[in-house]
């Protein structure tokens, strides 16, 4: 962590109507209080022989929660709903959190939901808006997928807040990855310089789990435990043929949490490829050698492939898709083909069977686990919104939830390290070679 | 049903050994009796009117179970038991059931796996055979797959009774499909002519639950509530989207009973499209004009597509693959391809997804209630083999276990009649047009 | 099966309006065709020689289905549904399929859900009715229990006559079990004194499966299978203590077919309790010996009841409960305190753990294949009622669905016969003794 | 936290021999490191205003995992694992970690099974121990419970001791929960005193999460899972019935943790009652009344209570159990009758289930996720005592697994913060009062 950060939230104003939530002010009563200004987190600083001996205001976050005072008159209150981008377990589940605190919480009956995105705020689709109430929402957790609908891009931020100023927003909630905060942060931006007095309010949604700065994703968990069940199936297949060999694509573009995860938690893959860990395909160190060599031992392999590894060996760049994502050639049906003619070519007889189960895992419903954190979170930015904050984002760190400024977390993000204990974990359960690269470093 | 079928079950020899296990030969004494040769089933013959009012003892079956004496000496006796083609949910549990039967019940003690199909017979794979015993078999029913590996074709007839003769097995337990059996059939003809005396049962195994004369395959339970699932995330996906169309195929290469049980398990689709089916793809009635009107009218759609279906929109004969089935066109990424065309031109901006699930399918281990049935399909086998019994398969019929011989059985295929009220509640549930041919019978 | 039962239905007049379901009258066209008078079924008579060898048409039964002809004109008419007892996976998946079938096939627009069984049409209770149409029942199968409540007794044929003809009802669907079928039975004889034109049929629901004429009650596979997921815990349980014992009760009141089915499922019981098969707790051959022989040798044991077993050993009549169901005594109570009574004065230290998981299993949802029979049951009682059928149930008679009079359904109960292959099976698989009676019959 | 701590781990002497395990030593070579005294953790000391501003040695915690020399020659060591108290998620998860990296990592050829927790090691109970290797624990963790079985009690330290020396062994892996622990530190203390040199490191087990600086204990979240699911079932029983009420006891002897966060899992909970909260029974703002007042607004309650909640209502002490822990009153049973007689005696009929899923929860095989969570508590437990730490536990602190002093870990217990947020949003999520005290504090 540089020095640079700055943390400090952005607000619409002071605030100073007194909240319709009445908690405690004193300790000890039994009841909660409100969280205060005092109610300040260290962001990640493990190691602490390192870590800053005294901290500064703006190096600290504040940590999310209901306020004694608000910003907004919730009898005023129009909020909005948007979720952005793929889907991913859990999506429901803020949405409903978010509707059932503005109503139940701070009585504001005006909540609506847009519908596919961005572009639901955009004239020329004509999609009409959803009025979201309790009774909408009271279930929607326990299905996949968003009530609202999603798409990428149309992040046309002046027609955006043209649309939230024609409807009378005054509270807009994005739930969105990198491009969709991205994009709030511009529309917030706007908004301003218009004068406007509209809180925009991220919760970062990546089944990735690459946020820098942020702990754990919802949805991510979920994902690993689905993506484990199609691992159990894929070795069921390997082991049923004769040098069987699965090759399971699963998400990952930039970052391979979730096949670091799932093969941790299946213990019956053979190798991980993941973007962070460069490997040669061919070659005595390749990755070609070593698969062969374990068919050959034990005649059957799984191999568990993170969308976004080895790019390098695929055609050039591709172009962004309408999130500004970078496009990504298929590494797996390239490894399939890819290892059909290595084995073809030596002869060898495979069965080779190639699944990808991405549809499958992002669309089921959160686990209990993520349901939980989909529910703090999205209360949590209704908190800070109707506190007037805004530019920013909900998300747990150090174990508690707080608020980031979004220009800060969208600046990097987070990667499985090829020298973390966790990339070390894998390569043991795995008992992949620790390079599969020709030039790799040697260990005395 | 055809007058010609002769159900009569061929035998080894007299079975003259009194049985190891003990049961009672006369009634209400609490206990269970031997089943004796007057216990016979009457195939299915639904619709009063026109079944035959006498039968001979031909057209009758033999009801499957533990006769009071027997053909082999349990303790000379070595079983086999081999499982070919693709993966099923309950091939382990099958396998259990026959160890466990032979072992525990007969006091047979010498039980040999032959790995990876027909194929694990022949010398030049050199693939060492497995033994079993209770103990490796207790839990293998929770695991997917086959203990034993599979594989298609080797069914390399002389070469395959040489090894038995070789091996000294006395009978064979072939758990598998048409082929499979086939390849059984082939093998005790050839035992007969070279006068051996071992017993060739099967247990006949189809994911797509398409044999004729028999009630239910078992897996097949099992692989339609793994496809509801599926069906449940292609809607999530489908509603996520802006005219998001899901695309899943299933298995089903000559009938589409998985496809029309799923469709009627999960109530989420919209079109199911089955061999037995015949359906047009352009013209005003063809199904991407259904498609088109469906996707306008609700903005989204999912579509259910056996892997044999519209086999007459690709390419020509593509031959047949090693079990000596006839090889299909992907019918699959020909849709994906063809909707996708479709749209482009009509200029309509669709999101479609495409979901292959099969391996994830057929590699779950059995449902409970598959799991009781192969328990009784595999036992049933071994009460069939010790009397002596052979060239027949193990089934339901009319809910009953009984022995079929095997040349009837694999001399045609079960298909879902689209006259049938199977097929009308497909339509009512899925609201797709009765036919989808440009020149369709009219009903007035 | 006796030669006095009578399966004609009884109708409530011609049926003479043409259906608005549209279908085919000529076989070959690819096109279902309406169900005829001359589409009988044989029931049960498996085992040939003994079967009768002609048919008059009172001994067959209707088949179900949509008629060419039906008896209410679709735009008068007012159903209503009842579900009454406790509560069975699937109950949800049948009142969709009523709903379902009525409104988008028959176009009928007053359905009425009657709340919390036959009470709902009880004044004094004031409980309001429901209104019911496609968009309220489009997910209720993903739930369990039934969106309409339930409760057992209040059939006061009278009063509820004088609901239904307040209400201006024309077509009763009751679900519920042998009570409530009784009662619907008398409730349409009562209509029929006052001459009113309303149908009332009934969907049998009982989670034991012991409906006699039927082959399979709804809910019932579901329940098998979570219950088989309680045995898998009951079993892990008992291996981790010393000695240690799981004793679970299950459902079956009368029958033992959860019981039977689940030990089959799981193969992890050591003995299985019924209601069909007398025990004695003390003695030699007695359960309580058998079973501290069986936790010496393997140094656990899992005991699976019914909770309608070994009744014979608790107290007098307990009398009956509103539903008229004789009230059983608590067999899984007592044998918890008789087996923590035997060992300890045996001096034997055990773990002992009870587990009740009923309340669990009948409160989840349908499987995909209970899902589908449901939806089938529902579908086929609306064509029965359309078509002016009344005093009749539907359920399934060798894999087809039929209509049967409630007269005759309710007369008697199915069993577990201790001398079947399904019992032998289970004491196969579990390994308990024959008969554990002191003065059981001797096999030679 | 006070000031007392003192983090700093034991060990049985200077790490001298170097590691079989080959890691890098420098940093971005792609290939992980070794862990080093230099990797320290602080603790938990969220609020950074009143946090130290800085540390000596003794207040932080030191990083687990593989160091460059260790104590123990692996050719030399006997290794022994232990697991006591009640079943929990992960433990076979747990042991299968310990003996693959034992064996694989370190190339330990000798583990050895204590079976049925420190009983195993008592010779009156002549029960063998069990010889480990990767082929015996390569699949348990999909299995629930415990291979090695487990018990209370039997921490008899001396007799250990002895039977350590018996057998040989070098180091013992103790899994099990507070008494088990505080059993483990006597046992290395008496070890210490014969001056033996045989290392004890702990995994600690408790299903209800309370360990004192102790992020998160294994088993829990898969707990929460399968609580989740009863909730449903329980709900879905209210539902169905006329002012249904279902009662859920779950565990939490000492802390609400499971009780709490099933409750937020899945939002159908109306009361959660755990130790940390008292509350009345009686009077204007006690439960029943509580109860009552929903009862009669929405006509149906779920109640979640955690077994140790409520204990001042209960009858006066218990005692302690074998592992000296307090035995509680059935806080369930209790309320189950105390609703009754409140309604009964009110005249209001209620229709209640009592459901009690302990060893249906605790019995389940872990979740991916905490599969993984196990597999590196495992792992990091044998790295510790190969490098010769004794009397220290492994667990997770600040999302890092750490060393804990074992001294210090059992010397408090976690709880449920009344006012905490976690508790708030249970408050929000239920509805239920903020406290049912008759003379509860006011909030003006």
């Amino acid at each position: 962590m540089t020095e640079q950060q700055d943390f400090t939230i952005s607000t619409l104003g002071a605030a100073k109507i007194p909240s319709p939530i009445k908690l405690s002010k004193v300790a000890d009563d039994l009841i909660a209080n409100y969280v205060t200004d005092a109610d300040l987190i260290i962001p990640d600083h493990y190691g602490a022989p390192d870590a800053p001996k005294s901290y500064r205001r703006e190096d600290l976050l504040e940590k999310a929660g209901p306020r004694e005072y608000i910003y907004f008159d919730p009898s005023k209150v129009h909020a909005a709903i948007v979720t952005c981008g793929g889907l991913c377990p859990g999506l429901n589940a803020v949405i409903r959190a978010i509707v059932m605190c503005l109503w139940n919480q701070y009585g504001v009956r005006r909540i609506t939901g847009i519908r596919y995105g961005y572009r639901g705020f955009l004239p020329e689709y004509a999609i009409p808006t959803m009025e979201l109430n309790p009774e909408i929402v009271d279930n929607i957790h326990t299905l996949g997928g968003t009530i609202l609908g999603s798409s990428r891009g149309g992040n046309r931020v002046p027609e955006i807040v043209d649309a939230i100023e024609r409807l009378g927003i005054s509270m807009l909630f994005a739930i969105g990855g990198d491009g969709t905060q991205r994009g709030a942060l511009a529309i917030a931006e706007e908004i301003e310089a218009r004068k406007l007095k509209v809180a925009v309010v991220g919760i970062p949604k990546t089944i990735d789990n690459d946020l820098s700065f942020i702990q754990r994703s919802f949805g991510f968990e979920t994902a690993v435990a689905e993506a484990s069940k199609v691992i159990t199936c894929a070795n069921v297949e390997a082991r049923g043929a004769i040098r069987g060999i699965s090759l399971v694509k699963v998400m990952g573009r930039e970052s391979g949490f979730i096949a670091v995860n799932t093969a941790l938690a299946s213990s019956d893959v053979d190798f991980v490829l993941i973007p962070e860990v460069p490997f040669d395909l061919y070659g005595d160190n390749g990755f070609y050698a070593a698969l062969e060599k374990r068919v050959l031992a034990n005649n059957h392999a799984v191999v568990l492939v993170a969308e976004g590894a080895g790019q390098e060996h695929l055609k050039a760049s591709l172009g962004c898709d309408a999130s500004g994502n970078k496009k990504l050639g298929d590494i797996g049906t390239f490894l399939k083909a890819g290892i059909q003619a290595y084995f073809a070519e030596k002869n060898i007889d495979i069965g080779l069977r190639y699944i990808d189960p991405s549809y499958i895992i992002r669309a089921i419903p959160a686990s209990p686990s993520d349901a939980i954190y989909c529910a703090r979170l999205g209360t949590n930015a209704v908190h800070a919104a109707m506190s007037g904050r805004t530019k920013c984002l909900i998300a747990q760190v150090n174990n508690k939830i707080v608020h980031i400024p979004t220009a800060v977390s969208v600046s990097k993000r987070n990667c499985v390290s090829p020298e973390s204990s966790l990339w070390r974990d894998v390569l043991e359960a795995t008992g992949q070679p620790v390079l599969m690269l020709n030039n790799e470093p040697k260990l005395d």
